[in-house]
């Protein structure tokens, strides 16, 4: 089981975020990855471009970087360093005894989110309204704990990083059905949910790093805490979102790889 | 066996360079790392960072690529594309019954490298002069078989890619020994020995991707095809090099991987 992301500085985190978080943030988007398979990391790669050696940056970078992966017992094995514009790969190889995959959503199944979403997308958009919504930013903490909790539960699974139509989205797209979700139904923050934007960022804002899966019907009693039941799989394409019980319609999309 | 690599624009490849040549080598320089181990590539991440989708040019990189990977059976398993400047990072992950390292270097073992060294380098400072010496450059040939031959019995093994000072350097200070070298043993291409520089192209000059390796004085016999003996490890720290048996003083060192 292997995951591989770039972060590249201006892309995906500010030339002005804080090393620490950069740091962290490298590791935690391949770790939330590796959650979604079910599997739990063992072995990384870092291979880190730099524009020069700044010691004080690098310093608060490793210190965020090994925080994390200490706290998952994982192990830095190799990787490498080379002059650049800033940019960070990171590559994680994971073990499972039960791998999910995103083609494995049925009929009928229950789609179930983690955490709470839109948070991290409010404080890109307003950065200085809520310490808790910056720490799911900067500092997001990837589900490997709930992840193994649910994988022998989960039909499908993938981790919300580019919003979660998006990442419902592939989950859709690769079993070949649809999905009704009912907005009032995800797990909110309640300062998000006062943001006249909050439906964008709720439904297509990423960087969440929360756990989106589907589960059997008769599976619903099993779910562990903190794992919240938005919807339905439906035969179809596409996802229907319901605010209260009346569909809406929505020109959101999730996060876009390339502006072109 | 994991080796992992990142190929900047501007640092590691010109801008101009044929996007069929900047794919071969992206997978080349891994390759050759994993020929280095003794071992064979097996699974392949691509992660392509690029300024914008231009299909030319992804077209003629993915060609390059994918010739050199089914030519030596591996396969591409995942990646990631992101936006931003020109980057790549390869990661190959390889098998091998015999994992050769850079510590085991013994006293009066030989010193051999394979093929020729100091073409590319030639080739980097003259582009017009040999089209050998390009082709060494653009299209450097991983030394995977020679690998598969020579590994039970090398003792230690690098792959000349920062120089052969830099990189017969690892193999000294990994095995807290030193090197002496004769500098006319050294397999140069005859264009490339007529050039007033030479000496640093084929010392310090980078971008070789042959294989340096040390033997027992009594494996001599059994080396094969294209591979030379130029010199011995001694007691001691660093590397002498003699010019028709006279030690000579160079400032030479390899590639520099940060100019401050």
């Amino acid at each position: 089981m292997v995951s591989t992301d770039t972060l590249v500085s201006g892309t995906h985190f500010k030339a002005k975020d804080s090393a620490l978080s950069v740091g962290h943030k490298s590791l935690a988007v391949s770790f939330s990855d590796i959650a979604a398979m079910g599997a739990t990391p063992k072995w990384v790669l870092l291979n880190l471009t730099l524009p020069k050696i700044d010691k004080p940056w690098i310093k608060g970078f490793i210190q965020g970087f090994a925080k994390l992966l200490s706290q998952h017992k994982a192990q830095l094995i190799g990787g490498d360093t080379t002059q650049g514009p800033l940019s960070i790969t990171v590559t994680v190889m994971g073990e499972t005894d039960h791998a999910i995959r995103r083609d494995g959503a049925k009929i009928d199944d229950l789609i179930v989110v983690t955490g709470e979403l839109g948070s991290a997308a409010y404080a890109l958009k307003n950065p200085k309204k809520s310490k808790h919504c910056n720490a799911q930013l900067h500092s997001p903490n990837p589900r490997l704990d709930l992840s193994q909790q649910v994988k022998h539960l989960a039909t499908s699974m993938i981790d919300v990083s580019d919003g979660l139509l998006a990442d419902l989205g592939h989950i859709c797209t690769a079993s070949e059905l649809a999905a009704v979700i009912e907005l009032n139904q995800i797990p909110v923050n309640d300062m998000v949910k006062k943001h006249p934007d909050w439906m964008s960022y709720v439904l297509a804002g990423g960087d969440d790093y929360q756990l989106c899966f589907t589960i059997n019907l008769t599976d619903e009693d099993k779910l562990p805490d903190d794992c919240h039941i938005i919807g339905q799989i439906i035969a179809g394409k596409g996802i229907m979102v319901l605010d209260h019980h009346q569909p809406i319609e929505t020109n959101l999309k999730g996060y876009q790889h390339f502006n072109q």
